[in-house]
């Protein structure tokens, strides 16, 4: 019911009787359903999706609704992109990365391998030119992309051997998450592999894969990886702050009353911030189960961060020359990059290293 | 107007006339006051704090609104914490760490020397026992703290001259914010002085004082500090992520509807994210431009930074004897920070480490 309809069927003295007029928008009950890319195991990243549709529905006095499916209710977990650009859903939960088939440029909303780090990610998103530049890439979809959570450097994953030089990729089986990090282990001469979470386990203890890289310590140890393969390499430098997307259908969104558009922006940030800390805040515990479980924690040698970098180059180089949007948008998320790996170098990076080397 | 008296006063058929009876608290018009302790020339924290208000109003329809006031205008930068507790304001946006001289605990909603990172501070609060326990203590005051955002790490300030070793703090008239500094670096036999940031300027240049510290790069050059001090020092130790607190008077939030309280927990969050985010984006260009204009940028010593340490730690012993809220928070926080300097170490450290060392 809008204004004018509400005011022709109860009359302006009826309106006023029941005192000052309520914004006629506060009483439309709008129901969304959000399509996740994540399954219920992924309890961080889901759940707080469940907290944030908590916080629309408590925000809007119960009358904005938005309900959690998990892959597989209402389409395939990479289905979601495509729901919310047809409609059939209002909005997902996903990583951008996850639609690099599509156009390279969908990476960078989440990110690129030697990326910016979360802090950074949220930044350029919300103070540089970031956002601006990935919904005007994303509006040619009909589709608008809004904070969804990061889970800062995620680990380099698990190895049933010893990974010493990048020669040692060679023909390595290596379960890898989004297309264009599979571009950057080809080059090193790995295999990279595309099995979905649930059957990652089974892969790595028959030996059908040599390697997997999920998330980190909390998501990685429910998993059990440290059970079948006992090198835990890191960092996971494709994923040195993947920022997590909330992709909205524009039109959905454009009939949201302004109060809930502003309540879906406030949400999402809720949402983005959660996740971080929920990561940061149960990530040590875990690692240090699985240090005590066993696990070797190994990082990369600097040869093999170095020839990966290499090879990321590359890969950027011919995404330069194949999407005009990427090219656009990388271009200026590498500046602010410059900028920001300048800055950090200085009071975050002398702070955090100072307090590495005390015994706490 | 509440439930009942609209029904009485409109009668129910006028009410029902009018369509579905919204919620009634979505029609209560609320005006908050907020009270900041920082001036409008700290844009950013300041400006946050508008777009707080502006969100809050947005999300509300209208309703509720906050009229944010700078030092002065209502009461002093430091009566803001008084003025919540009292209900002259319903909110104050300040560092809780301003108002040490009441309880040394004051401290741990905002930062201590050597103390947890912007990351580290907000998963404390949001997933440690951090907010919990902060606000069991603020409760015996009547009041409840919110975020309201985080710089990252300060830089250490202005000096007139160069500072090599810790005796060189013996007799240096410094300008710190925050008693528990001033505390740690009377220790190292330098002069704390409380002055306000509009003053700082002329103190330094006249050389009333020797040095002084207030936030980063982007603050400090709108003050012209490059002019009258030429060495610029890092890391800020005392502040390795400090949180800015929103205080909010008990029984006004108690007064809100469900989803006004809501609202404002959203909307904190926007407003610590946006800090955080805006300093990180504006804070590389104006060290470069600093730089450019012949800033000396330097670290701390190493014996410079574990002198103070050893000091900071000695000042903490001193608080758990003299303060047992102090001891009980600090306690936690302490054992929260040790499982999460163990984990940056791995996958973020590195990564940024690795990142620091390319030519972009």
């Amino acid at each position: 019911m809008d204004r004018r309809s509400l005011i022709k069927n109860a009359g302006i003295a009826g309106v006023l009787a029941a005192g000052a007029a309520p914004a006629v928008h506060a009483q439309q009950a709008i129901r969304w359903r959000l399509a996740s890319s994540f399954p219920r195991s992924l309890d961080i990243v889901y759940g707080c999706s469940e907290l944030f549709a908590k916080m629309v529905k408590s925000m809007s006095g119960g009358k904005f609704e938005i309900s959690i499916h998990s892959p597989g209710e209402l389409m395939p977990a990479f289905g979601v992109f495509d729901g919310v650009q047809s409609g059939s859903v209002e909005i997902c939960h996903t990583m951008g990365y996850y639609f690099y088939g599509k156009n390279p440029a969908f990476a960078l909303s989440s990110c690129v391998p030697f990326g910016l780090n979360s802090r950074q990610m949220t930044a350029w998103l919300m103070h540089g030119n970031g956002r601006k530049l990935v919904n005007e890439f994303y509006a040619q979809y009909g589709v608008t992309s809004f904070f969804g959570g990061n889970t800062g450097t995620q680990m380099g994953g698990w190895f049933r051997k010893e990974i010493k030089t990048p020669t040692d990729f060679k023909g390595l089986k290596m379960r890898m998450g989004g297309g264009l990090i599979g571009e950057v282990v080809q080059k090193l001469g790995a295999v990279p592999q595309n099995i979905p979470g649930g059957e990652v386990y089974t892969a790595l203890e028959k030996g059908t894969i040599d390697a997997a890289e999920w998330v980190g310590p909390y998501d990685d140890q429910k998993l059990g990886f440290n059970r079948v393969a006992p090198y835990y390499y890191y960092p996971g430098w494709w994923e040195g702050g993947p920022n997590v997307d909330l992709f909205v259908n524009q039109k959905a969104l454009a009939a949201l009353p302004d109060e809930y558009k502003t309540i879906l922006e406030a949400a999402s940030l809720y949402l983005h911030t959660n996740v971080q800390a929920k990561y940061d805040a149960l990530n040590p515990g875990a690692l240090k189960q699985l240090v005590a479980a066993k696990t070797k924690v190994l990082p990369f040698s600097q040869a093999i961060m170095e020839a990966s970098y290499k090879a990321s180059m590359e890969v950027f180089a011919e995404n330069d020359a194949k999407s005009p949007e990427w090219r656009k948008i990388y271009a200026d998320m590498r500046a602010f990059q410059r900028d920001e790996v300048l800055w950090f170098r200085f009071a975050e990076a002398s702070f955090d290293g100072f307090m590495f080397r005390q015994k706490l």
